[in-house]
């Protein structure tokens, strides 16, 4: 194999209560990739749309985990990359984690696979910190395992999967307005009251029985978040109405995807989803502010070849 | 019916990352009560054996749960209790909840189950309040459902059944020394770093994975408390030993029983704890402090007919 396209998923990190370690994958929404094996070594980024992205690999969040790959490989060879850039970066559904995922993907599988999931995910830490600033997982562990993931610690990088329920489906609403992941961060307190770190980790493990156990009264009732939710909030404008909308039409949940501005919802079924989006479609559309919403079934398969 | 023995086991709080919402059940450890219906209304407490505990059923954790359990009920006769009282109050394995929940129980099965386990808890926790001056359910939980437990929240009660690895055990030692419970509560910051709740949350979550999965790995990697446990180790003589000991023997992990004195283990396999609890035996013999040791297998049962 020389060549693979390549499909790479938007992601929601932190799910409410699972504020830095639980992640789910999308399965509408993802970047898409062409990578190529040359006889030139090193990484070369030769094609980029979408988005006004730095071809140079070392600037390239793409560009640096195919290198961190590419470094303990040691290959003769070199690879091409071609970016299909879908997913608007700042949006909050990963598009970083996507970019990061998609190169180091997609060598390992024309490598035949020297790589098991969790050494990917470390390659592709590399490229997140460079748009992050941090190496994190909680968007790259569900791109590349798919379904609902649980980071249980960085390092040593131990990821979890969980079980998804039959038929569960996301809504997701981007506000095209820009929230800068450092005010995003700044915007959290340092220290968090110790009643509210025991409701959070009650609901996270409650999340994850509701996953094992397929119930979704329970799931519902896990969607919380009384720790980062009440601060990032106030950076997203009528995060309070669509919140108010999507449960009075019987979405499970909802809260902010990662660090937004996006805000993801769950659903029981397709027909619910779209009712949420329906509703969602109706109340935003009253306010000035651009916006783009996608349904997705819950993909529990992760990046995959095209 | 008219007369029920029954017995009420002891329990684990917290189980190291899940402070205030999970515990477990244990199997060798327990009280025995002896519960009649009799014409004469009201409560009557007349026998205790064991410890020097009150008649008066207002000023006994047995009589005020039976009590708020006969005020729903209003019936025109009532109930005399007998406790044989075999855990010392204020050892950290649920001394209070057996007391509550024994009462209950046996009423219930009396009147012909009239209450599901649930509302038992409530019941339970009214005289869980009058040893612990706040209600909560963490010991009282797994005592009524047996095996390990998550309470969701207290108001309103919602309690949570994980399931429990097949062959698990646990290894209880009980250093006869009194902490008082408003030290090890005072003891406590009322604010923690984020980053300790992050850690303290990721174990709950995969704690829950854990149980569901089997995974005994994973199990041990998930029994960590980051939050309590450096706070109220120090109430704890040769807590930092006893930790050491049970890992150096095979232990899965270990961790305060409660807000303690007793430091619980938990082993995969009764050949392992055994090990354990001669390891921790010869160890403890050595400090001048008496000390008591039990194995128990997880009671997946929970409060029992016998």
């Amino acid at each position: 194999m020389k060549e693979l396209k390549i499909f790479s998923p938007a992601t929601v990190a932190n799910v409410s209560c699972g504020f830095d370690v639980l992640g789910f994958c999308l399965d509408s929404i993802g970047d898409e990739m062409v990578v190529r094996k040359t006889d030139k070594k090193g990484i070369h980024i030769t094609k980029i749309t979408g988005y006004d992205l730095p071809f140079d690999p070392e600037k390239n969040v793409a560009g640096v985990s195919a290198l961190a790959l590419l470094k303990d490989v040691q290959p003769d060879f070199g690879f091409e990359i071609e970016i299909y850039k879908k997913i608007k970066p700042g949006s909050g559904v990963g598009s970083s984690a996507a970019s990061a995922v998609g190169s180091v993907f997609a060598m390992n599988e024309i490598l035949g696979r020297p790589y098991n999931r969790t050494e990917l995910t470390n390659f592709a830490m590399k490229g997140e910190a460079l748009a992050s600033k941090s190496e994190h997982a909680d968007n790259i562990a569900p791109a590349i395992f798919g379904g609902f993931t649980l980071v249980k610690s960085v390092a040593p990088l131990d990821i979890l999967q969980l079980p998804t329920p039959n038929d569960l489906w996301a809504v997701i609403i981007h506000p095209q307005i820009e929230i800068k992941t450092a005010e995003a961060r700044a915007i959290l307190p340092k220290n968090i009251p110790l009643k509210d770190a025991i409701t959070q980790w009650s609901n996270v493990g409650s999340l994850v029985h509701a996953l094992h156990s397929n119930d979704y009264d329970l799931l519902s009732k896990s969607l919380t978040d009384v720790v980062v939710e009440p601060h990032r909030s106030k950076l997203i404008p009528h995060f309070d109405l669509i919140r108010e909308t999507v449960l009075k039409h019987g979405a499970l949940g909802c809260g902010i995807s990662g660090s937004g501005p996006s805000i993801f919802s769950l659903s029981h079924g397709h027909k619910k989803a779209q009712n949420v989006a329906e509703a969602i479609q109706n109340v935003f559309v009253k306010t000035n502010i651009p916006f783009e919403i996608y349904i997705s079934k819950i993909n529990t398969q992760g990046i995959k070849i095209l």
